[in-house]
């Protein structure tokens, strides 16, 4: 145990000193966090695909219960119950556009995570940092409870629960709890809790500020410095249902998926579930009494129940999909909170964006119609009015002021790029598979995959660490 | 599957080469002895301790089912069900006399496997090749189900099921069927099926030939090169109960065990059982109904079924022990076959010495005096007369033949040695542990164990082989 306390030590006043910021005690932030035991308790596991480029390298880390896939080395550092998911690293010879220069790829791009603690994050996509296009780098960085990091190298920064960084770079930020940053490249930002802020310098700036008195309910940090409110009560009221999945050395998917799909061994599919072809469910995804339509996802850390999916849905890492029915190609993004009841559903028509950090916490029916942007916090169907507006018509605009949420700029580039990439996201996922390999994605590329587990050393010195590893994929 | 089917066929060539032996054809041995799936099914293992060194390196290797301990390094090998229990390799800086010359170990041991096809093999102990005292070597060696490879380095060689090859070296050697050799440097050999020969050149031999005709009731080849008979049909009788066993991510011992004992994960403990202190039983034993005293010990493929061991009883591995009752620091060999019924319960008396390799097959209550050393066919009480003698009184014998028995040389040294051995195994085993560290052995050493998983790839031209992987201790 003394060389891992040790190591936590050495990460605590790494991040206190690259954060720079006097009043923020990193230290209570991770101390007893993670009980001594669990360390060595929860096994890490890794991925082998044919399909993903593969290279593992860990070095004096705590790995506990993190899922590994593609490249990725992790040094000096605690990465718990975590998801680094690198099947969208970019492949060497690849070339990137940044700042007008066009950069190609030396060797195939690796996650890199060092002086770092990492739990239940997960990290996934690929560096849109100009100065690192090889290597997706989180460095001296703390990240808490199923925070995001995606594409978005961090240096320096503290990432509070239900915090999302995406597609961008930041360096000695302070990303608060469920705030959401699109921003472009961030230095020395603190990132109020609740805030959604998507920026493309130049072109569009969005903002959206949760009230923080309602925000508290759903998330905050105790007294303590530990995560509470309904999102933490809601993910630790359905951990029992893993248990048997993590208990399992292979476990098995009870239910039919047809071939095309792909249900990850480590979710949780229960209840009635139908699930159509070219459909993608991610490691600890959740999913109970429910339909999935065709072409539909559900990322890590996703719980879908009771809910139907017309079909063609992304449900971003994180999203939470309850008493729902989503009409084709509605998109949840990250860590949305869409809560409807048995007596209160809620309905949302196609073609639908609903941005990240949305929280529809429904008393009645409510029904958003088709071709809507949705955000901030609904809970009748009046706030529609202050919360949504039609795709169609957002993108004429040049600004907006609507409720808590402010835009200027070009609102069709804004439109019209949440469509790129949700075309971009199903693209990659295998929605639009034919069985032509160009439009295999995820949910195809993940089938024929086989999991290695690592667990730390039980006792002595170097009790919840793991030994040097090394993988490599075959050559021959 | 493409690599893996070129490099069993290489593998094949390679022994075939250095076997010698032209009527041998080793093609009809491997091809299709493993399932092609089952490569991929099956996880490998291995152990992390904070008490053994620790170095495993696997390079284009199939190695399902297989457990490691210790330092190995496996390349372009298929290793199957095996397991290579490294934890008695000699330590950097040991020094170790070879004919008169002082020999300082310049590293830590490790166990080298190279172009070999290993199936349900046990590996154990070090190197008695002065040539390599820091590589325990099996290269271009077939090895099939139940042999032993007992601190024997292996090249070239064919290993016949249940064979044991034990503190030698052997070099384009076929060692036929639950044939048992401990004979010094043999080159060149063909040890007849059911030989048992134990040779220190110039100082004592002896041999024993079972009865061919009796052993292929128990151990033979069938037309398709595949082993039957009783021996087999036991072991495959008791699979079913292993199952759960493999099939949990982290299994745990449903029985109270002693803080000075040792009950592998990978073992079975079933029935009404009684563990003592500072017991060992390895993974892959089987303890049904019976009464393991203070310091006794099961090692791998040991079978214990409605039996008491009144204590300091070792069970070498693949011993088989049924309906018996065995006295105080009585001693069961390699592979014995001890089968009593609850009409015939087998009796043996204390510090006896049941020579490797040993059937006794009970028809009736046998009882078998204490100080005995006990070998050959066994099934009835008049069997004795020509299968035991009074240790005592043969120690004073310079040679002895006795039924299909024969012994030339210092019959004391032969006693003495055999003394020696298992007082050194139970050391090793930890059965004296007093709770000084000097005393711990493998049982209270393995106490703080953590098993990682490897399995191979599920699909595409590498289907069976596992990923490159080279796993290291930490240091600070």
């Amino acid at each position: 145990m003394k060389q891992l306390n040790n190591l936590i030590k050495d990460i605590v006043n790494r991040i206190t000193a690259n954060l720079r910021e006097p009043d923020m005690k990193v230290g209570e932030y991770v101390d007893g966090l993670i009980p001594h035991d669990s360390h060595s308790i929860y096994y890490a596991f890794y991925a082998l695909t044919t399909e993903h480029p593969l290279s593992f390298q860990f070095t004096h880390s705590s790995l506990a219960g993190t899922y590994f896939l593609g490249k990725c080395e992790v040094e000096l550092s605690v990465v718990y119950k975590s998801d680094i998911r690198g099947d969208e690293l970019k492949k060497k010879g690849t070339v990137v556009k940044v700042n007008g220069a066009d950069l190609e790829l030396f060797q195939d791009e690796r996650i890199s995570i060092r002086h770092s603690f990492l739990v239940k994050t997960l990290v996934h996509n690929n560096s849109h940092d100009a100065e690192n296009v090889e290597i997706f780098r989180i460095l001296n960085t703390l990240s808490l409870h199923y925070a995001n990091i995606h594409g978005t190298s961090v240096e320096g920064c503290y990432i509070a629960p239900f915090a999302t960084v995406d597609l961008c770079t930041c360096r000695n930020c302070i990303v608060g709890d469920f705030s959401y940053v699109q921003a472009g490249d961030l230095s020395g930002e603190r990132i109020e809790p609740g805030r959604i802020w998507i920026r493309q310098p130049g072109v569009f700036e969005l903002n959206y500020q949760h009230d923080r008195n309602v925000l508290d309910k759903f998330i905050s940090m105790d007294a303590n410095k530990r995560p509470k409110g309904v999102f933490m009560d809601f993910c630790e009221s359905h951990k029992a249902d893993f248990e048997p999945v993590y208990n399992a050395a292979q476990p098995e998917i009870s239910q039919e998926i047809p071939d095309t799909s792909f249900v990850s061994h480590y979710s949780v599919l229960k209840g009635d579930c139908a699930v159509g072809e070219n459909v993608l469910v991610a490691q600890r995804a959740f999913i109970d009494n429910s339909r999935l339509g065709d072409g539909s996802n559900a990322q890590e850390n996703c719980y879908i129940i009771n809910s139907n999916y017309e079909g063609m849905n992304v449900t971003a890492h994180g999203g939470k999909v309850i008493n729902c029915d989503l009409g084709r190609k509605t998109f949840t993004g990250f860590n949305s909170f869409l809560h409807g009841t048995e007596d209160a559903r809620v309905k949302v028509g196609r073609n639908c964006v609903i941005m990240p950090h949305t929280i529809i916490d429904a008393v009645e029916a409510i029904e958003i119609p088709d071709g809507s942007l949705v955000w901030g916090y609904i809970r009748t169907q009046e706030d529609l009015k202050n919360n949504t507006i039609a795709l169609e018509e957002f993108s004429k605009r040049n600004s907006l002021s609507l409720g808590r949420m402010s835009f200027t700029g070009d609102a069709e580039a804004f439109v019209n790029g949440f469509a790129h990439r949700i075309e971009h996201i199903l693209e990659e996922n295998g929605a639009y598979f034919d069985g032509s390999p160009e439009t295999a994605g995820h949910a195809q590329k993940t089938q024929e995959v086989s999991y290695n587990t690592v667990q730390a050393y039980m006792g002595g010195e170097y009790k919840g660490l793991c030994p040097t590893m090394l993988i490599k994929p075959l050559t021959h």
